[in-house]
């Protein structure tokens, strides 16, 4: 039997574009002699469109296309993910794999598990089914899972978490082959965990498990692809492109080497992570330029590499806004950058404006403050690459990162401008690992300069970063702590021996600028868990440790 | 028996402040001779800490304040809510009550319906309970229940949602009251929904009901308290005050005269809910001062009345901020209102900013599109208003309304800006119906001038709203068929006669900005489907009617 496997980038609630997809690769997998296409979950719509699902005119076209893909069946069996409407009690939807064969809709199976943590609301929309379906064609009995009904294993980290474990009943009626229909979200340390957690239960079972996931990237959710097909040992014997959208044919009867799962680079999965990520933004929204802000440090270094990977270089814009603190290094160091990217640079002097600012506001709000003088800057940068934006239909890319964006170290409206913001998961640290690997890489991309000056706001004469915040090891480390592995303040002093003041004054920060994050654009998710799609909380609360 | 209703304001995970509510009114509740003091949904961390649940910080604060709760119920019994960690598979924690007596936790019941919808996501924390409880105190049988629990009765626009209710199981126990410990979202048009709904339940089982809620606002969501007492025919017999800290004790033995509900006023709802929005947001972060730009428009002279009347007028100033392109009828009809409420007035002119921008700019951005010119005002403004803020710890309170924010007539980072958006859930049309209800009750404080005059952003010559708009009455139709009704786009059309090319177009911008809405302030929610709380989808969707 051959299974052809159809791995792509949906745009979300664009059904016509989904279908045309839809379309090619059933066709494809006709033209590869396969005996059925599968997709991954909710293909028709596209992972997730949140409240849109609500929209009548979404159910609406839903039915529209699911005729169309019954026509289609008459090509090739296709296994199809949408949303169904729930006519009886409980929520209004079900999450669906339909089988479509000879123009016909033969089977619907309703996701069973529905995970409502981190990115995931599933329970806003779905109600649960409670059956299993193993499909027989051609001979083979496939068992059908959708997504987290693959999560609830031994080998999993959401284990217990429901009181079913979907595979395990499925293997059980038993099926010849495990398939898992996903829309599964990357962060960096999941892909080799997700490996090995499907490469354990294929082995658990002796049977062959294929699993299938979209690709590409849904604001700052990012689909790594990634499709796979274990054989029954858990060696991989096939696997579809990282990220991208990619169609392949697997042969059940086919016998391959295949090799257990191995870790990948962890700064060539984020860099891919965050490409992606850009890209696929930046298409999706039917855009093609870009700009950001070059300030000579190396966020924004980073940022400009990224796109330029993105994008194309010619699609790339950097705007040096140098204020009168900015040092000569800075712009001289910018210019080197977009030498070596081949970007667009240019060059637009704060100064004026800002001392216009400084001379006349002062007799109305009074003496200006550091933290103003500071800010105004900053928002005339904002105004000035907004203005850009509106006068040249180009899309600002945000510039800051994790760690600047967890304790406020940010301005709003002002370098926390942007439509999309590339790095706001990557921690400070991280950045520049990133860096050092893209220049051994790539070649010697980002001025050695840039990654050795100390980071600097450079709002004031003589600022480091250094001078209101720990040094950003120390910082990443209670952050990441705290964050992603929600510790108490007493387990991080603790465990990385800091004085408990400090772990008390950063987590106060987290709290204290989580208003600045309401307001920050979307997050390219690459940990486990990105502020605003993962970690949100009242403004107006207060937890002491 | 007595009963003690503490109907509390608290901050969310300020679990000192809030304990010492719990402390004083257990106090008062035995001074008045109460056999049991209650207190609203998860009082002990208030409603709702969203992700700071899953910080270990979190539950060690919640056990050390359950010692506390224990030894106060020496004074007099109480019940109330906190989160529980589940030890067992599931979810990681329990919304529970707890039933406190002589310095002991003596039950604990899990709340067994949990809302996932609009502003609740309570499936992202909780696992559901499977158990009544009936409290046996002074030869009473007091059925508890917890908000979502009681609104799966047929009389709730909830019903169907789940497989339980809870309230009948809870009756066919036979207790001879039923308690519903509440922490309910206000939109205006819950208020009489409610009351008839517990009224049909009191009536139904012919028990009288005790609805408990929390008082006040948590950023965007407000509370609006309302804890009420109805008879076993379903009349309200007491009744705690709207949307502020109360406590009211019954007697159960008591008999009074009570009376059915009766819808409120609507503008008097929706105004004390955004006046309760704005303090509550003000107080809990510790601030004391607002500022906004008055702009001459009936929104901002709506948003400076609420100020007025949330902070007191000596905390308000409003700011003018004339470009080229504002009239003079304007700055006038701004000198008027803040005369009437007596705010203090500031005028900076952006004209000098603007200009030095726009004869500098050009050369390299390009000649300045209109909308360029129009935004940089707009950001002028923002980054004035927030230099005010930087200068004189004053926060900036946003002045855009829900059509406005709907269809994306409004500058991000320009007068999108702001800590909190007053009546971003307020559509045009209801700005006028509640200026005009102002100046009925309150006398003329919006200058018939503001009321009288086309709406105009005044961002170039002549420019008026309806150049760019449909009228809005014809707009506010389409968006509420829309977004709180879901109707398709056909359904409107036919509804209401409004030309298809119209609805379309209405609907598309609904969607295109949407990224716009992702960075907007939180938004106090009064209607029953709010921006940023209840209706979000991905920026790169594209749903077509």
């Amino acid at each position: 039997m051959r299974i052809g496997i159809a791995q792509i980038n949906p745009i979300v609630a664009n059904f016509e574009y989904n279908f045309s997809k839809i379309e090619k690769f059933t066709k494809l997998a006709k033209e590869k002699q396969c005996d059925l296409v599968i997709f991954p979950e909710l293909s028709l719509c596209g992972y997730i469109p949140e409240d849109l699902i609500f929209q009548k005119d979404f159910i609406a076209n839903t039915e529209i296309y699911l005729e169309k893909v019954k026509q289609l069946s008459n090509i090739t069996p296709i296994l199809l993910g949408f949303v169904l409407k729930n006519e009886g009690k409980g929520k209004p939807f079900f999450n669906v794999v339909g089988f479509f064969q000879n123009g016909r809709l033969e089977h619907i199976y309703k996701k069973r598990l529905l995970p409502n943590y981190d990115v995931f609301n599933e329970k806003r929309y779905f109600e649960e089914g409670n059956e299993t379906f193993v499909l027989n064609l051609k001979g083979k009995k496939i068992g059908i899972t959708v997504c987290e009904d693959g999560w609830n294993t031994e080998f999993s980290p959401s284990y217990g978490l429901y009181p079913v474990d979907p595979v395990e009943e499925t293997a059980k009626e038993g099926c010849d082959i495990i398939l898992n229909i996903a829309a599964s979200p990357f962060y960096y340390k999941k892909v080799y965990l997700r490996e090995t957690m499907f490469s354990s239960i294929a082995k658990k079972y002796k049977k062959p498990l294929v699993f299938i996931n979209q690709a590409g990237g849904v604001d700052g959710i990012i689909f790594d692809g990634d499709s796979c097909i274990f054989d029954c040992e858990g060696k991989i014997v096939k696997k579809a492109k990282r990220f991208e959208e990619d169609f392949i044919v697997w042969d059940t009867e086919e016998i391959g080497e295949g090799s257990f799962p191995v870790e990948e680079n962890e700064n060539k999965l984020i860099f891919d992570a965050l490409t992606t990520g850009v890209r696929d933004f930046i298409n999706k929204i039917g855009a093609k330029k870009v700009h950001l802000g070059l300030s000579g440090g190396i966020d924004s270094a980073l940022v400009a590499v990224i796109a330029k990977y993105a994008l194309g270089r010619e699609n790339v814009l950097g705007i040096m806004l140098p204020s009168p603190y900015s040092s000569e290094g800075s712009i001289k160091d910018s210019v080197k950058l977009a030498g070596n990217l081949g970007i667009n640079l240019e060059k637009i002097e704060i100064t004026p404006y800002f001392e216009v600012l400084k001379s006349q506001l002062p007799s109305k709000i009074g003496d200006l403050k550091d933290i103003t003088e500071q800010n105004i800057q900053a928002r005339l940068r904002g105004l000035i690459l907004m203005a850009y934006s509106n006068n040249n239909y180009s899309i600002l890319l945000n510039t800051g990162n994790k760690s600047e964006l967890a304790v406020g170290y940010a301005t709003l409206y002002g370098d926390m401008c942007g439509a999309l913001s590339v790095i706001g998961d990557v921690y400070k640290t991280s950045v520049y690992s990133l860096a050092e690997w893209i220049n051994y890489v790539y070649g010697e991309i980002i001025p050695k300069e840039i990654i050795k000056k100390p980071p600097s706001a450079e709002l004031k004469p003589g600022q480091k970063d250094q001078d209101s915040l720990p040094p950003y090891p120390v910082l990443d480390a209670i952050l990441e702590d705290y964050i992603e592995n929600c510790k108490s303040e007493a387990e991080i002093c603790e465990r990385r021996g800091f004085d408990i003041k400090l772990v008390e004054k950063v987590i106060s920060m987290v709290q204290k600028y989580e208003f600045k994050r309401k307001q920050a654009p979307p997050v390219i998710k690459i940990t486990s868990k990105a502020f605003v799609s993962g970690f949100r909380f009242p403004i107006t609360s207060k937890l002491k440790g």
